[in-house]
C-alpha cells in the first residue's frame, strides 16, 4: 500500500525511452508509480505533462517489469523533443484537460457544418500535438468523402496557415510555385521547371519533401546533387541571389498541423479532396506564393482516376485559391504509367540533369512533362499565351539557359556534387520475347526500395525498357543497383518472386 | 552496411518488454535492425507476426538506444499474449497484409450503405486485431451521428455475434436477462433484480462487467461478495443448479470485436446509437438471452438527455430485437441523481445486501429501482400485467425469498465472504448550511477513485444526505474509506479543492 506523502509528488523523473513512436507522444510508468495509482492511470489514459516551460499531451503505456522505476516516466522521442527535456530533468503529471475543440469534431460527426472559428480551433490542437491519433482519424473520417463544403474547405485552409511559419519575400513579388498531387513514380519535373521558370525571370523558392512511401522524394533526389537543408533565412538568401531555391521543407515548419493529418491520412488511404486541397494550399500560402500551377496526373493507378474528377478537383482548386487570395492553374497530365527511367535518388538525379543537358539519354517523357508545366508557369506570369510560353520555355531548355540557371541554383547552395555509383550493380534479361504491356508500378518501387532506396542514394534501379516497346527474349530489362550484397540479394529474391512486374506478351 | 545473409532472417527473437498498450498490438525493432532496413519499416509500420500457430498484426515502434539488440523484436503485453510467445522465441516478421474490409470502411466514409457481409467483414477483422486503432476510431465516426441505417443496426449486430463464442441453455429457456445502458453512478440493481426474478423462477445467467472509468463496475462489487470469475462449463452447472448466476464476463468472451470497439468510443466520447444497440443486444444474443430489459435513464448528466430522445432509442432496440430474435422491452428511469448511499466496490455491496435483507439503512431509491426493473421481466416472462408484477417483485423481495435465492446463487459460487471494512474513515462535516441542491457526480466518482476504488474493495465513500433534503453546518456529508493514508490524503486533497461538488443553498 502506498503510504509515502503524496501531495507534492505530481513530479517524476524523466528516462529517455529511445523509443520512436512517430508523432504520437507516448510516456511509461511503471504499474506502481504512486502517480498511476492515486489518479488511476492505466494504459492508454491521457496525460498532461509539464516542465516550467513546457506542456505536453500524452498517451499512457504502463511498464509492468523492472525497465522503469515506480519514481520514473519514460518518454518516447517525439515526446522528450517537444519537452526538449533529458534523463533526469523533474516533470509533473496530471490527467490531460478536456480538449474543447473535440466538441467541434462531435459537430461534424453529427453532420453540422463548421465555422472558421472551429476549424482554427480545431487545427491550433491538432498542431500543438494536443489529439491522440484516433482524434485526428476521426475528424479525417468525417470531413471525408465529400462532407466539407467550399467554405468550410476555405476555412480549413487559412486554419492551416494561421497555425505555422509564414515566409514572406519582400522585393522579389509576385512568387511562383508548382505542385503535383502525386501518384505517379518518377514524376520528377520540379527541379527542370524551377530551372526554366526561374531562368524566365520568374522567383520560385520552393521547398520540397523527402520520401515518405516512396524510392525517392524531390528532396532526396537534390540532395544528391547538393545541399537542400537550409534555414528560412538562409533560404531567402539564396533566393535573392538567384531567383530560387530548391530546398528541403521540413526545417521550415510552413503547416504542422498538415503534416501531423498527412501521416494519419496516408495511414487510412484516405482521400478527402477537401483535406487534400487545404493541404496543398495551405503550404502555399503560407510559402508566400501568391501564382501556383497544379499538377493533376490522371491514370488508373494515379490519385485520381478519371478526367471528370480531375476537373472537378480542379475547380475546387481555383475557388479555395481565390477565396486565399492566390492565383491557382491546374494543369491535368497523363497519369497512366511511370516517368522517366531511373528510380532512387541518384537514379531520378541522373535523369534530370540528362534532360536540363539536353543529353540524348534524356528521357523525352520527363522533358516534356517538364515543358508543359513550365509553359504554363510562364503564361500566369506574362499572359502570353500557352503557345508562346511553351516555345519560350523549350528555347531555355534547348540554349542551356536552363542547365546554367540550375547550376546557379547549385552554386548558391554550396555547388553541385558529383552523383555517387552503386557498389552493386545487377543487369537484369527479359524472361521472354514480346510487346512489354505494363509494369507494375507498385511492385517496381518495392523493388527499388528493397535494393536500399531511398536511404541509400545511389541504389534504386534504371529501366532499358518503356511500356509500348517491343522485348526480345535476354534484352537487358533494367539494371539494379545497390549499395550492399545483402541488400542486393533481398532485392533480386523478391525479384524472382515477382518477374511478372513486368507484363510482355 | 549489410553483409549477412537475409535470405532466410525474416526471423527476430522475442523480448517481452512488460509494456501494456491496452488493446493495441505494439512491437519494438532496433533502427539497425537488418529486416527493418531492408523492408524500409519504420514507426508506425504495420507487421504481420507469425510462429508456427499464430499470427498478429501489430504496430512497430522503433528503438533507437541499446535496450534491444537487432535480432530482437520486443512485444507489447496484448501482442505478446496473442501470440502466446515468452523471450527467446523466434518470430517471423513481414509487412502486414491489405486488409480488404477497409475498403468497406471507406465506402462508409463515402456515404454508401454497407451490406450485412461488409458488416461481418469488418467486426471479423476487428476481432482479430487486423485494425489499427486509428481504423477502428475512422469506422465508429462515419458510423456515429445517425449514420446508420436500422438494416445495418441489425447486420451490425449480427456480426458481432458471429465473432465471439455464443452460449446456450439447453433445458432452461426461456433466458431472461437485464441492461442498463449505464450514466448513472451507484445505480447497482443488477443483483438485486436477479435475485428476484430468479426466485420468481426465470432463469438468469447474468454476466457484468468491470469498473472502467467508473469508481466500481456490477463485477468490482460482486467480488467483495463471492467469487465471479467462472468458465462457461461452471457457469452453466451454476444456473443449472440455482437458476442464475452473477459472474463476470470478461472470461466468457462474447462479443470480442465490441470490448475493441467500446474503448475507442470511450476515448473519443462517442454516442453512436447503432453501435449502442449492436453492443448490448449482441452480447445478449451471445449470451443466449431471449428476454431482455433494457434500463434507459434519462437525466441532465446521463447518457440519453430527454424522454424523446429515450423513445427513439427504445423504438430502435425494439426493432432490432425483433429482427434477432429476442424480446426486448425498454424501461425508461429518472436518470437524474446518483443511487444508493455508497460509491465503491464493497460500499455498493453494502447498499444491495441491505435492500435484499430488508435492514433499515436500506436506501429506498435504490430498492424501487430493482422492484420496477423485477416487475418488468415478470410481466415479460408472465404477461400478468405490471401492476400484479410489481406486487410479486415486492413479495418475493419483502419475504426475504429474493435473499434467500441471493445466498443460494452465493452459495453456488463458492459461498458468501464477509465484506471487509477499510483501514482508514474520514467523516467530512457540511461546510455550510441549507438545502443540498445537488451532488457533481462526476467529481464524487472521481473522488472516490482518488481514495483508492476501485483497485481497493473498501475504498470509496457512504453518502450521509441526499440531494434535495436540509443539512445543517458540520453535518456529516459523506464518509471517506481508504486503505492507506496516502490516498487518504490525496483524496480530501482534492475534495478541499472541491467541495462545491456537493452545492449547498
Amino acid at each position: 500500500m502506498l503510504e509515502q506523502n503524496v501531495h507534492d509528488s505530481g513530479t517524476l523523473a524523466v528516462v529517455d525511452m529511445g523509443i520512436n513512436t512517430h508523432q504520437e507522444p507516448v510516456v511509461y510508468m511503471h504499474k506502481d508509480c504512486h502517480i498511476c495509482r492515486a489518479e488511476g492511470f492505466n494504459a492508454s489514459t491521457r496525460l498532461l505533462l509539464e516542465t516550467a516551460e513546457r506542456q505536453l499531451i500524452a498517451t499512457l503505456n504502463v511498464i509492468e517489469n523492472n525497465n522503469l522505476s515506480p519514481g520514473e516516466i519514460g518518454l518516447s522521442n517525439i515526446a522528450r523533443d517537444s519537452l526538449k527535456v533529458v534523463t533526469g530533468d523533474p516533470v509533473s503529471v496530471s490527467h490531460a484537460p478536456i480538449i474543447d475543440s473535440l466538441g467541434a469534431v462531435r459537430k461534424k460527426i453529427h453532420g453540422h457544418t463548421l465555422s472558421d472559428e472551429e476549424m482554427l480551433a480545431i487545427m491550433k490542437d491538432v498542431s500543438e500535438h494536443r489529439y491522440r491519433d484516433i482524434e485526428i482519424s476521426s475528424f479525417l473520417s468525417v470531413c471525408a468523402g465529400g462532407r466539407l463544403n467550399i467554405d468550410e474547405i476555405i476555412g480549413l485552409t487559412h486554419a492551416m496557415v494561421s497555425c505555422g511559419k509564414r515566409l514572406s519575400w519582400p522585393g522579389n513579388e509576385p512568387i511562383y510555385d508548382k505542385h503535383c498531387i502525386g501518384g505517379v513514380p518518377g514524376n520528377r519535373t520540379t527541379p527542370i521547371v524551377v530551372a526554366i521558370a526561374s531562368a524566365a525571370g520568374l522567383t520560385i523558392p520552393k521547398t520540397s519533401s523527402r520520401a515518405i512511401t516512396s524510392p525517392a522524394g524531390t528532396a532526396d533526389t537534390l540532395e544528391t546533387l547538393f545541399n537542400v537543408d537550409f534555414q528560412i533565412d538562409e533560404m531567402q538568401h539564396i533566393v535573392s541571389e538567384v531567383g530560387a531555391c530548391l530546398v528541403w521543407g521540413g526545417a521550415v515548419n510552413l503547416s504542422p498541423a498538415d503534416d501531423l493529418m498527412v501521416r494519419i491520412e496516408r495511414a487510412l488511404d484516405l482521400d478527402g479532396e477537401g483535406q487534400l486541397i487545404a493541404s496543398v494550399l495551405s503550404k502555399k500560402i503560407a510559402a508566400g506564393s501568391s501564382h501556383v500551377i497544379i499538377d493533376i496526373p490522371v491514370g488508373d493507378t494515379a490519385k485520381v482516376r478519371t478526367s471528370t474528377e480531375a476537373d472537378y478537383l480542379a475547380g475546387l482548386f481555383n475557388r479555395v485559391g481565390m477565396a486565399c487570395g492566390i492565383d491557382v492553374r491546374c494543369v491535368v497530365t497523363d497519369g497512366s504509367c511511370p516517368v522517366g527511367k531511373g528510380i532512387g535518388p541518384v537514379q531520378e538525379a541522373h535523369d534530370v540533369v540528362a534532360v536540363l543537358k539536353g543529353t540524348t539519354d534524356a528521357p523525352s517523357d520527363l522533358r516534356d512533362r517538364a515543358l508543359t508545366l513550365s509553359a504554363n508557369l510562364i503564361d500566369l506570369a506574362d499572359a502570353c499565351g500557352l503557345a508562346q510560353a511553351a516555345t519560350k520555355a523549350k528555347e531555355i531548355l534547348d540554349s542551356g539557359f536552363a542547365w546554367d540557371q540550375f547550376q546557379r541554383i547549385a552554386d548558391a547552395q554550396g555547388g553541385l556534387k558529383e552523383l555517387p555509383s552503386a557498389e552493386f550493380e545487377s543487369v537484369q534479361q527479359a524472361h521472354e520475347g514480346g510487346v512489354l504491356l505494363a509494369i507494375d508500378n507498385r511492385r517496381l518501387a518495392r523493388l527499388a526500395k528493397l535494393a536500399g532506396a531511398p536511404f541509400c542514394k545511389s541504389a534504386g534501379l534504371r529501366l532499358h525498357v518503356s511500356v509500348g516497346s517491343a522485348v526480345n527474349l535476354k534484352d537487358p530489362l533494367f539494371t539494379l543497383f545497390s549499395e550492399s550484397s545483402g541488400e542486393r540479394d533481398y532485392a533480386l529474391d523478391y525479384y524472382s518472386q515477382n518477374m511478372d512486374m513486368f507484363a510482355i506478351e
